[in-house]
């Protein structure tokens, strides 16, 4: 997606070999046009899935989740770390662990809102190793639910999450996928989507 | 808003006297259709102040806030949980506290995205003893920014926090006010708006 990619280069901030701060449009301050326009691109990808509800991971991916859920028509549920509410005993667990702060969570799902009917797409703002979207994928398989695929804002092609979960034959769709990055350059990868549909 | 109310009732589990869950399709689960009917509520009310920037809290206010700036054509920023973030030093910091657990907590919003040229419009979910708004209020106080009103989904009107806020000069728009519950029944405060303007 060539709007994010630039907004990427223009406002990302390079911080250390792995951490890429877009804290000004994507995850601490949101630009909710964006935000609405990545929405229509995850769910213009996956519509013809079935999907009956978007996964995601509070916080930070709730915005393009819930824009996402908007355009299909579905809810969309966000998965509440372990601690975080007075959720109840009646719910999923799954263990993420942090890359970032190097420590693990529970992260954890109502049983009634993801069952054996459900189809389910699971979307989140970073995918770099993967721990996330694997335990939001094992809540789905926890619940007996169809994944439908991984809609990701960006990707760290750098990392191995992406690789691991297209191995485990998810349909990963990463709208930006940042092969390498420095202070002076952030480098994307072509993606066959992009050539035959520009965004 | 009566088809919030409408929903509380059908939806809403009253599991104490202080105690209301609706999240089936508010913080947990969310009904996006009904989130951009709220955020639609919200601009319309506030549009005509300058907003410049809508705040919330991580996690459960960013829905109902993100649709509220889209209309409005501004970023939201949501105050994050210190320690949630790899979010640096150049920060606002508020203690608020959550009755529910019984604790205090650390919100935070990085400089730069609130300054004293900001207009802000505060947007969550709940309000009950008002410790929410009132650390984002202070986040505001900190930058020096303005601040145009307080929306909020859902008011407890037998806690204080609502009248705390008015009593100190706020506009508050509460879209749904529950003024007694129990499991049999959720009484709702008539409001002034709804009679003139029906929702």
């Amino acid at each position: 997606m060539k709007l994010l990619e630039e907004r990427i280069r223009e406002e990302g901030r390079v911080l250390s070999e792995d951490i890429l701060k877009v804290d000004s449009f994507l995850n601490h301050m949101v630009d909710p046009e964006l935000m609405g326009k990545i929405g229509k691109e995850f769910a213009g990808y996956f519509k013809d899935r079935g999907i009956t509800k978007v996964l995601t991971l509070e916080a930070s991916g709730i915005t393009s989740a819930l824009f996402t859920a908007k355009e299909l028509g579905v809810p969309m549920i966000f998965a509440k770390k372990a601690g975080s509410s007075n959720i109840g005993k009646d719910v999923y667990h799954a263990t993420v662990h942090s890359f970032t702060y190097d420590k693990d969570f529970e992260i954890c799902v109502f049983k009634d809102y993801l069952t054996e009917h459900d189809t389910v797409l699971i979307i989140d703002d970073f995918l770099a190793e993967g721990s996330a979207c694997f335990g939001m994928a094992d809540l789905c398989r926890q619940a007996s639910a169809k994944i439908a695929g991984i809609g990701v804002c960006i990707e760290k092609g750098f990392e191995n999450g992406g690789k691991k979960l297209r191995d485990q034959g998810y349909d990963v769709l990463s709208l930006a996928i940042v092969d390498a990055m420095s202070q002076e350059e952030i480098t994307f990868r072509t993606q066959p989507e992009q050539d035959q549909n520009p965004r």
